[in-house]
């Protein structure tokens, strides 16, 4: 349809019929009968059969065949025909589960969570789907905060290639391209710095930080293109972010140029009044919607409100017209106005879903995060051994980690199903050893509640043939960690252990057997100081996925080569958070081998975490050389090369993570000690070397000035060009 | 001396006579030999003889006979005869040492702190003294930080009441006036919001926040006229509070209208640089004195800078002229061009030290500290049963906190000593058990490094004789808790425990007798969970000074009723921090008894503190009434009358600090769950009640509108009255 088409459309809309564009409605009211709905939950929302009728989208139904007739029932009714947009939570897979956001975040690969993307966009466009709340981009320094699985990280930098990466993976150049679908970049904005990591917190920001740190990954996905932001559930500057006018109006939409749609969070217009920000649902809604939200997600604070505010002239019709307009304009780019249908596809469903390409890029990616915390030459396994699997990820299907219902954990390979496929099987044992949690653990999920409860005698059997097992093997191998309903939405931990009964189990292993590999399963950086001192090995693995049980036997074997660095501090312990390597400069900051007292530090813990961002091991080594700049000034329309040379001087191939830090050595404003500014895979067979280049230009010295535009300002940068965020490999140059 | 005599005097001086005006060095400089001093450390500083001879003021010298000398030999050599000003850190005491000041918080009496602070000026400006750095006003919320212990807590109102209140017990209405000093509130702004805990940290504040909780405190002393502010360590906004022009020129000097002396923290204009925010020396000093920042606190970055900043035409030597001006108006404000050693007199400093009667003020200050936070019926303490004083803090005399090193610990009484004043010896027993800290724990002092190493004999020995005391005790009093170095400046803790060490101790005599009294010494909440399940009781008697261990015998015996209650909400456990009680309202708050996932909670830990702000309780108990508003509506001029009556229901008399707060139940700004907005203090006899009235106007209910203005707006508002922050006992009323 033409743009004047559109602008037509809705000059014929009626009022009530634009403000319901701006709902969105779960797709139950759809699938279940109509009549039942409307006696039961509609009406108690608020949501008469008129709004049924002409509500612009709906959250979480899909398959491809449902979705044809779902169009065709609701097109059959509303008044102008106009198609509805179907949106669903395709975070990181749909049938095909890909590694967990954070775990793409340690591939340091944004291409291939952009092909991850592609592959998710394909199986869920095929399933009808137009909309995806993908990326999640906030910026995460805080290990309590359970979403922080959800993002790639800490550093802006990384964030914004991921971002824009995944965006384009989802949309690719055009909507109506068949297989793409429309990505939503959220939350809309500062999200991760919820205050003590309690989700939903609010969030303490100086504007400075908050635009040099938390705001470039969302401004990178809309200049990928994304179709859609969503905002946050958090305050910012005093106001939630749903209903904040400065937010919206003047950044997101003046100063970053999105001109898509914005929704809101799952009803985060109506809970500002929970925040006691807005006075009523009404007031909510009108304050939302002058600050330009378009859609109100499953709440019907708009449907119920607008009309009579417009008529009772509390708000510009012309706001809505606004919005609806947008909306509108997507459905235009998605082609549903020709092809409501978009996609939807039973026989490309089923081809698509698990198909081996998606199952193959879902080990790639799985393999490609893993990140080696720890190797004292036990890895990769000498399969020659007695090899024991102990612990409560042996053989465990839920391995998807939060935002992947659309797929099933019985399509989930295991640790023990891919092992038992390599390993010699009068060799290698598998117990589970202990449940991933204990009986007094209670974790709430979005449809069950766990745990199972044990009895005593099932634990004490479960330990007692997992520390038989121990002590008949050469060495153990320990998939432990974390249970997947501990991080993903309102998870928040204040401690950030792995869960007591297996860290008792782990102990009781160690007791009767030294040689203890643990295969890590978390959702969030975790206070590792005991593992750490204690295993021989530690391969972290995160939430990985459809194949994460053959991604890991192919790294435990050395068949693959683990190449993951960390995309996220893990801190020392808990009481280091938030944390994060970019951290601004101190006047006293606390310099290796100083022992004066007052420096910027803790008396009982060292500053640094314990992992820092950016670090992975690998099965090999490599020498990375003296940085090399092209010349050692540049002005500000210049560009300086930065080169190194990367060696592989292991025994084995493997791939290093090659990473550019600049600092800039005097700003007016205090500035981070380094940034991340640009890294490079690297693949190498044993002895071989390659060089390297960076190319740094004015750009990437601009920062938040304290006239509020960003620019750079003349004075030495140093670079730092290295194999983890600890790099000290320098060299200096001058922007003139 | 007439305000144009000292523009006709400053008319006169050179511009390095003005310039070392703005120079403050070491007493060490002025009482060791002069020519060692050139030849080392002035000299490495770049401080020459004319420096020596014209510095403005000295920082840590005292005792009046040297001071009358060192004034003597000053005005001899300075050009002008210009008296020197004589600073020090007299923070909660002099000789006579009072609470720290967190405890000091607890008492909820402001006019107590006066006393104690007017005393302090007593026996400081005997000793010659002119300023001291007190009172540290600083908001704080993260137990992990150490400076907690300089700060009356976590609450604005609170704090604004000590904040004048000790302002003027130093300085009383004229500084010349006979034993007052000038009162320098500190630190300049926003220091006690360090990221992480971690002392000199970056400060992450939105501007409201900032405005509304952190400067409150800085503004009451400030217009009780506290002579002099001090800048913080601190970035705020991106740039260091020593050279924030916004902060210093805009919000101190413009919207509070301070108009006395500035000073730097500890070189932290020269740290500037290691900030990475000044180029170098020059840099910073330029703009320290941009920013109006008058004193360079012992470095010579000013000193050896500004004359050639000014010839060279980089600076206005107008800005000199400001600076030197407020400087020489001081002293004039102190009297000291007519009598240069102001109040120095050694009989006078003879006298006033550890005199009975602020030896009685310490004792009352220190009583009305305690915070009871557990009560199983065992205190008061039945002395006729046997008792044993079970700990490290039995004997010992190291319980006069940081920031105290013009007092002597052995001037300190210790709980034994004055235990064996009151108990009969045949029934009481004293044993130390273990030391404070165990040998792993090294800890700086500004002079010493600790702690003294035991060997396992004598540990082993400490140990028995204290199991064996308290096998054979009815009842163990248990006197434990943090080292006096493990609080204070830079001494952020990342776990908040009670030494290991005496946790085993305190397991150990539990295990041989289940009736223990914890009385517990520390400088920050502590997590308490094991001591609160397992005590019978628990008496929080922080770092109470001189007469600590009398204060602490008269409330175990309840000779004294304790009565004070927490200034500062003691976390769950350190993975909880920062936490406060006046948290914003947040979309999905966590209310009681919801069992809900997407709540903003933790899954761990509940969202509440252990102890929370405003809790403590008495050997007696307190009912209070209903509260009851003379009116439910207020127009901006009105004033409302919210009344209670608190009743002593228990049988010992006693003293209830009765709490007033108020919400905002909607506000376009999100705003606190509640705020403190009065406190009253009431004693009674058993069976007794009183009346207690606060009135409420409208300026208590102002908050930092989105237009960047204090004001309030129209709505209900809840007032909640009771003796605690978590009070629920509450009115409605309307603001038209």
């Amino acid at each position: 349809m033409k743009q004047t088409d559109l602008e037509k459309l809705l000059a014929d809309m009626s009022l009530k019929e634009k403000v319901d564009q701006m709902l969105q409605l779960s797709g139950a009211f759809y699938l279940g009968d109509e009549n039942s709905v409307l006696t039961g939950p509609a009406n108690d929302m608020g949501i008469g059969k008129e709004d049924l009728e002409m509500a612009g989208s709906i959250l979480g139904a899909a398959g491809a065949d449902t979705m044809k007739k779902l169009q065709d029932d609701y097109m059959a009714k509303q008044p102008h025909h106009i198609p509805m947009l179907f949106m669903m939570d395709v975070i990181h897979g749909m049938k095909t589960i890909f590694p967990a956001p954070l775990a793409q975040g340690a591939t340091f690969d944004p291409e291939l969570s952009g092909e991850c993307a592609s592959a998710a966009a394909k199986e869920a466009s095929a399933a009808g789907l137009h909309v995806t709340f993908s990326p999640m981009v906030d910026l995460v320094r805080d290990a309590r905060w359970g979403r922080v699985v959800e993002s790639t990280g800490e550093d802006p930098y990384l964030n914004s290639r991921f971002s824009e990466a995944i965006v384009k993976g989802f949309q690719g150049d055009d909507l109506k391209t068949p297989g793409k679908v429309a990505s939503c970049i959220k939350h809309f904005a500062g999200y991760g710095g919820a205050v003590a990591g309690r989700d939903y917190n609010t969030v303490e920001l100086s504007e400075h930080t908050f635009r040099e740190f938390y705001l470039p990954a969302y401004k990178a996905g809309i200049d990928a293109g994304a179709a859609m932001v969503m905002t946050s559930f958090n305050t910012i500057n005093g106001v939630p972010a749903s209903t904040n006018k400065w937010l919206m109006r003047d950044i997101l939409r003046g100063e970053m140029g999105f001109d898509g749609v914005l929704i809101s969070d799952f009803a985060a217009i109506l809970e500002t009044v929970a925040h006691r920000s807005s006075k009523d649902a009404a007031d909510a809604a009108k304050k939302a919607l002058e600050a330009g939200v378009d859609i109100d997600m499953m709440t019907s604070v708009y449907a119920a409100n607008l009309c009579r505010l417009v008529e009772e002239g509390e708000v510009d019709e012309h706001l809505i017209d606004e919005c609806c307009l947008r909306i509108l304009e997507l459905k235009n780019k998605l082609g549903l106005f020709e092809n409501p249908y978009k996609d939807a596809d039973a026989e490309k469903e089923k081809a698509y879903n698990l198909c081996p390409e998606h199952r193959a890029l879902a080990k790639k990616a799985a393999e490609e995060s893993f990140v080696l915390l720890k190797n004292d030459g036990v890895l990769p396994l000498d399969t020659a051994k007695k090899i024991a699997f102990v612990g409560p990820y042996t053989n465990n299907h839920e391995i998807k980690s939060s935002w992947s219902f659309t797929g099933d954990s019985k399509d989930c390979v295991t640790i023990q199903e891919a092992a038992e496929k390599v390993f010699d099987a009068s060799r290698t044992t598998y117990a589970e050893g202990c449940p991933v949690i204990g009986n007094d653990v209670e974790l709430i999920g979005f449809t069950e509640t766990t745990p199972k409860k044990y009895s005593e005698e099932e634990l004490a059997a479960m330990e007692q043939s997992a520390l038989q097992a121990a002590k008949e093997a050469d060495l153990v191998v320990m998939p432990m960690g974390e249970h997947y309903l501990q991080s993903g939405e309102a998870t928040s931990r204040a401690m950030i252990d792995v869960p007591e009964i297996q860290m008792e189990l782990f102990r009781k292993v160690l007791a009767v057997n030294p040689n203890v590999v643990v295969v890590l399963f978390n959702g969030r950086p975790l206070d590792l100081r005991e593992i750490s001192a204690k295993a021989k090995a530690i391969l972290e693995v995160w939430f990985p996925g459809t194949e994460g049980g053959s991604a890991v036997v192919d790294v435990l074997t050395g068949k693959k080569n683990p190449s993951g660095h960390l995309p996220m501090s893990f801190p020392y312990c808990v009481g280091q958070a938030p944390v994060s390597y970019n951290e601004y400069s101190t006047g006293r900051p606390n310099l290796p081998g100083m022992k004066e007292r007052f420096r910027s530090k803790y008396l009982d813990i060292p500053n640094a975490p314990l992992y820092p961002f950016g670090y992975g091991l690998s099965y090999t080594t490599f020498a990375v050389s003296d940085v090399v700049l092209d010349q050692n000034e540049m002005d500000k329309n210049g560009r300086i090369a930065a080169k190194v040379t990367v060696k592989n001087t292991g025994d084995a191939a493997g791939c290093e993570v090659v990473q550019l830090y600049i600092r800039d050595d005097y700003s007016d404003v205090v500035r981070p000690v380094k940034e991340l500014k640009g890294f490079r895979k690297v693949e190498l067979a044993p002895g071989e070397e390659q060089e390297v280049t960076f190319y740094i230009t004015e750009e990437d010295l601009r920062y938040y000035r304290l006239d509020g535009t960003f620019g750079s300002e003349p004075g030495t940068f140093t670079v730092m060009i290295g194999n983890s965020s600890t790099t000290e490999n320098s060299a200096v140059f001058t922007l003139k």
